[in-house]
């Protein structure tokens, strides 16, 4: 495992490959990653205090502005992949979160960086991080 | 290709496998069928003449109630597969579609049907079907 | 929860809904229900005591003949779910799934039925289920 | 459309949003954009010349090395979209793709860039890109 970037506590989530996941090389299609590193930022915000059901219910969307993802070793069903998770800062209107998808054995199968804004939901606009929202990713980081 | 079930005209939809649609037995993945039903329903609704985005914007929701699929022969990447679509009946809520799913061959892969309900989108709860889109899938199905 | 289908253990499987297997109807697409039923199917040949992973090492295959979903209850993003997977019987070379995809209410949202075939992984032809895996699952079906 | 990255031919591709990707936003979900990139990945091969089922036909797997896909403008269901992908270039052993995606108005929805390694199939190792594959991309990317 590498020292990741990003700052504060790494969120840690794990399951087993599914066989949807898979493709005709026999490994993980790539594009799962991306899922992956969904579910990884939704635990984190489990994890930090704000679930993303709440801030959609509350009428904030996060949307996804740029994905990055870098592969280094296949994941293959059967193998139970651990996403790890840490914030990467805040603007005014926007976050980012770095990932790291580990093998069994430890090993990094991918790491990426994904960056969003916040919209007001009824609208579709870009908003400034609700306060509410801010102050607790704020403490959570600290809290590392 | 066979007799299908439903009535009235079929609807032909042509595609290629994406290689995200297969899986690690090297053909695709069996879930990816149900994606392809769907395809074809939107490409019939589109022939009818009521495309679903339509309805949508119109305040009516289709969902699915039933989905049934029958798997005979592997579809593999690098095939181009057609789905053929048809109409197998409307109650006062409700409606069916089947589906073929057809290697360049001309063999059958898959087979299937489904089944659905109208919802009112505002209150979630199921309603008549309004009667332009039961009218314009009567007349459609009564053209061929 | 509703009296299951099949015999023998119920193996339960929870996870939360991702945002991938949501759809613009702001619910789960009905899709994700056929990969989570082989997600639930997964866990079921593990705690059965063969993995599906050391089958398909040792040369045999499962495929999906059909699959069958009923949807009664929309799940949701935010939702954590419950896969319960249930034997339905062997023949010589084949078997057959239940399942029920249940929401954190206890209601259900899906039930479903896989039929599957046992396939020599070299020939890619139908073989009769090897005897391990026959009685790795008799003995389990029987333990309930 | 913008100027994009790359040189010789862009390659189009168009086809309908698919309701399964899209997500409970009520756009298309951020992953499917990889996926159309494949989609735009293969056709371009298929254009060039040397289809990707034929190299790995031939013993040749291309993998993934990276993605990164930046979104500007969400696409939806009803949406005919369009993939333009363009040869990046090549290495010994490695190239490179890119896309725009461009919604029905002509706006850029999102634009990526892939990263590829070449491999033989039967090793799982990289190797260099086959002197045919290679042959025929330098001539397609020539003859813009």
């Amino acid at each position: 495992m590498s020292e990741m970037n990003g700052s504060g506590p790494v969120v840690v989530t794990s399951f087993p490959v599914r066989y949807a996941e898979t493709d005709a090389q026999r490994v993980v299609y790539h594009g799962s990653y991306v899922v992956w590193f969904e579910v990884g930022r939704t635990h984190y915000c489990d994890e930090a205090g704000y679930p993303y059901p709440r801030m959609e219910a509350e009428g904030t969307f996060i949307t996804v502005v740029s994905v990055t993802a870098t592969y280094r070793k296949a994941a293959r069903y059967g193998d139970v992949v651990t996403v790890r998770t840490r914030f990467g800062g805040m603007s005014s209107r926007g976050c980012t979160f770095f990932y790291e998808i580990v093998l069994p054995g430890g090993e990094v199968a991918a790491e990426g960086e994904t960056k969003h804004l916040f919209l007001d939901a009824a609208s579709g606009r870009p908003c400034r991080i609700p306060e509410g929202i801010r102050e607790t990713f704020r403490a959570f980081v600290g809290s590392a």
